[in-house]
């Protein structure tokens, strides 16, 4: 993952028009690095279309071009598909009419950060950095493309979310010299930082509130627990993120109630246990710090047997 | 507030004793600031003792050199006083003892990022930058002095603290620049902001949900509120930073009962509305957008009659 960025002006053409793909129910990160594309190749002369197939709440209406997002498939021809934040093809809703638009010969650039992708682009841009947003706001620095004031507001995002606001290990000197970068050309911080993390819903309070409710931390401070119901009111606060700030404990799971005999279970680490081999276990998959699995069966049953055999688990750690 | 930094080879001397002192129940950028002092000065061979008269519960073990800091005034002869972070040298606890010092001739250097700084110090260097933590990072850099890992450490707390996780608006292309020097000499990033921000205990989880259950929108969305009770286990948890996480809402106000009858107030406002200006009314002070007053008075009657004032203050400012 450590060749030079490709030339993007030979990727692109004026004229050309681009098909921007991401990952399914799609993040700040997938958002606001497909936001900065479209303003940065707009100063090519290139046109940008973005389509989001579905998302899940997540609200983008706070980015610079929001209003562009299409969520069907934008008619028209294009020259060349962009899929960003996509570590594989079956990540993404689209992949029928993507696979069929690639076989009739258009050429995939398949731009990512994650280190297990699998680099199905005919063009491959893979950098394990922070975020999409990192490597795009690298790879137009190291073109010498101007970075519109638009374009930095969204590429800040998307690093600001991916780097849970700088705090994750994958933060290193480039994030912060990139993000020094960006605010060069002009970033409204606290306005971003309100938008993205201070939208809260009087509901949202109601299901932190549930949350606090049930948490249950093991009696040798292995893990801790929350139950959330099944019937919850629209919200946008992450359960997971809220109970994790309890000190002394390793290992965070949110159970939360689909239906009559599923449950989906989310699961992060501090440090040490390793959640995605474990969530493995189960038939779930993630990465070692964060991952997640449905579990069927009725709760009273498929919860205690998942916790007696973390319980377990990590005491073999011990 | 300007001018060049004064070279601080020539405020200090091979074999020198500092003293340095903090504003009252000092912050983590007051006491990141003087621990990096610590270091840094070290290895020009000047001794810094540190004196922090008084804390309030706020959690420095995890910064290198918390055991360096001392309770009560340190024994023996200084070469010169430091005073970090402190706008006024009445907001000093030690500030007779300073004071007796000063008048025997010891040169005071004040060090600090607030614009109201009353330039008390014999040396003063006054930058309104988003931290002292900052300030101190560009002296070190621009004066070519080795910053080593611990003092890194230390400076980066300072910074992520005084700007609440880079989201404030007195973060700006040099806050991130300096930040990517810093971890470029060493910084865990993951495992400060962890020591920071996810130190919670099932006590704090309890307050917030006594936060959370009495929270009061007013009817117009003009402010949120809400009333913590006398009795409250020890906790972390900053409540007003809890319910200002509510989205449409631009004013926030957290009351606590302190006694039969004293009633602490803290305000934020987001934007727009000046809550130093409206605290003021009630005797009270702090910044545009953060302020507080001790009301006296029975509850039952300070609290609305508080709140109607609010009320009354910003319909006017629409």
């Amino acid at each position: 993952m450590s060749h030079p960025y490709p030339p993007i002006r030979d990727l692109l053409s004026q004229g050309d028009t681009v098909l921007i793909c991401v990952h399914q129910f799609p993040d700040l990160d997938a958002i606001g690095s497909a936001l900065a594309c479209y303003w940065t190749f707009s100063q090519l002369g290139v046109t940008a279309r973005i389509w989001v197939p579905d998302q899940d709440g997540v609200v983008f209406d706070f980015l610079p071009g929001a209003s562009e997002l299409s969520y069907s498939c934008p008619d028209g021809v294009f020259d060349s598909i962009w899929i960003l934040d996509c570590s594989s093809l079956s990540r993404l809703p689209a992949e029928q009419k993507v696979a069929r638009l690639v076989e009739e010969g258009l050429p995939l650039v398949n731009v990512d950060h994650h280190v297990d992708n699998q680099g199905f682009g005919s063009v491959n841009v893979l950098r394990p950095v922070s975020s999409v947003g990192e490597l795009l706001s690298a790879w137009f620095l190291q073109e010498g493309l101007e970075i519109n004031s638009k374009a930095a507001q969204c590429l800040y995002t998307a690093i600001n979310f991916d780097t849970g606001r700088f705090s994750y290990s994958n933060v290193t000197q480039q994030t912060h010299a990139i993000v020094a970068e960006l605010l060069n050309v002009g970033v409204d911080v606290a306005a971003i930082t309100q938008a993205m993390y201070e939208r809260f819903s009087l509901q949202d309070f109601e299901v932190m509130k549930m949350a606090l409710d049930k948490v249950t931390v093991h009696p040798g401070s292995l893990f801790a627990y929350t139950i959330m119901p099944k019937k919850l009111p629209p919200h946008q606060v992450k359960v997971i993120d809220l109970i994790r700030q309890l000190d002394q404990v390793v290992v965070f799971v949110v159970f939360q109630e689909l239906s009559a005999n599923k449950v989906k279970v989310s699961m992060r680490s501090k440090s040490i246990f390793d959640v995605q081999q474990f969530a493995a276990k189960f038939g779930g998959g993630g990465h070692v710090r964060a991952a997640g699995v449905v579990l069927t069966g009725e709760s009273d049953q498929v919860i205690p047997s998942f916790l007696a055999q973390l319980a377990s688990d990590m005491s073999g750690e011990r």
